[in-house]
């Protein structure tokens, strides 16, 4: 018997050794996951060659990430969030053919039992910020307009904050709806134009980006769910193209597809048209379903 | 300008984006080290394709590890030394010249302050368990014996519990103490077989542990510090090889050069001659110190 069949580490085959001792783990999924895991962490130790002091700040700076985390912040999911992590996951998870819209990651700003309301509604409800008008349509990978689909908004307001970060100050489901598309496959609502905003950054993640000298912010957006039976739900934003943070979305969510021009509407005829008394932003964007696990 | 060059996320190109946004970063080994971290978790991410449930179950693995940690107990290093990481570590930051006695992790039950005593004390304080001698020599690689060592022993009880461990049980300082080499480089004492013990198995890590049908076990063992100026520091251990977990230490901490053998005494004549009065183990063994910065 070799070192290696008696299990005995050598730093040679150290990943080797780990990975020899699960051999009866009865769960394959487990054990496969398990081995890419120490196959990675032990050729990244190798190649960092880390120090016992780096060694242990690393697991200050876990033990921390673990210590913020409570039932209101989770900084392990801004920690895979901050490392493009969680936007792979979900990238993994939503592939979808040519043509069809593309996810990006839900955020933790959704709220379930939203109010459903009639198309051209104002989800603004305290009358705060630039109007916007936002509409298009849902349509299939053929261009064929989908009835029934329903359309799940929220935004932040003007400040970047959602309802929900600033309960007594926004009114309860501010700045979100829901909508269902009727033959023609078009949406529309009003709505105020977003603004960027940081993830917390109080917290170890925060300090790691900021000695990495990246920002905490997330380019101005809408966040949507859009579903229908038949067809895979997309969870994805559209982004303002010239926000400033638009190359550099903290959680790397932005998709070259997933720009939409926010439009100034400077013609009054045009604005009294549309129900508005003054400036508004059109924002167009039509949103394509693929069939159910093309 | 390119999808890349912008920043944006794409599946493919996913760590180089991330690695992408720290350019500016001014601490090269930070920048170095996360590039490696970010390469190595991206790359798993996309051999394990975990489904979205997957990755929320390894969110709350860590959280939970986190929410474990304590001043009393450091769930991450169990972690680390379950996976092999912490001797891996070890290994990278105590390599030595051929000859040279290597090394072994530290454990969390080093304790400062121990008393200086005389060779050939008992450090056994409560007379339970069966009585060993210890000895062996202190050599340079060249095999001259080495004056004015100092040699740091702990070990657990027959039961598998250190001092720390039993406050209030065992008596302090219970099978610990510090001696020094005479010009002859030798040492010994008296002391109790150790036993194997669990690392605390009560947590997530734990948890891990018996879902990949691994036990918590480390094989019987006496810790060394082993010091003297102008010498690397050893810090390791000697084994029992007839330990029933000698071939799978739940830390990975042993080494085939480690293994010193526990012989049973039954000549009453040597057992006289050495101050026991019934069966006790010898183990012999020598440390080799390297030259520091060899």
């Amino acid at each position: 018997m070799d070192a290696q069949e008696q299990g005995f580490f050598t730093e040679a085959d150290s990943a080797e050794v780990v990975i020899g001792r699960m051999q009866k783990c009865t769960d394959p999924r487990l054990k496969e996951v398990m081995a890419v895991i120490i196959r990675h962490l032990h050729a990244a130790v190798k190649e960092i060659e880390p120090t016992r002091e780096e060694w242990m700040e690393a697991i200050m700076f876990l033990t921390e990430t673990g210590h913020m985390c409570d039932d209101w912040r989770q900084e392990f999911i801004l920690l895979s969030d901050t490392l493009g992590i969680s936007m792979l996951v979900d990238a993994i998870n939503s592939r979808r053919p040519t043509g069809a819209s593309e996810n990006t990651v839900l955020g933790p700003f959704h709220v379930d039992g939203v109010p459903e309301l009639e198309m051209g509604t104002n989800i603004c409800l305290d009358g705060k910020g630039e109007p916007m008008l936002v509409h298009g349509r849902i349509l299939d990978v053929e261009g064929n307009p989908l009835e029934g689909v329903s359309v799940d908004v929220w935004q932040a307001n003007d400040e970047g904050f959602y309802d929900v970060q600033q309960k007594g100050i926004q009114p309860d489901f501010n700045l979100r709806g829901k909508f269902t598309t009727s033959a023609n496959g078009r949406y529309w609502f009003k709505a105020v134009k977003p603004k960027f905003y940081p993830i917390p950054d109080d917290g170890p993640v925060g300090k790691l980006l900021y000695k990495l000298e990246r920002h905490p912010f997330r380019p101005a957006h809408f966040h949507y769910i859009i579903a229908k039976d038949g067809f895979d739900p997309l969870t994805t934003h559209i982004f303002d193209p010239d926000d400033p943070y638009i190359n550099s979305d903290a959680v790397f969510g932005v998709k070259e597809s997933l720009m939409a021009k926010f439009v100034p509407v400077e013609d009054p005829a045009k604005q009294a048209e549309n129900g508005f008394d003054g400036l508004y932003y059109d924002v167009e964007h039509d949103f394509v379903l693929a069939p159910k696990g093309a």
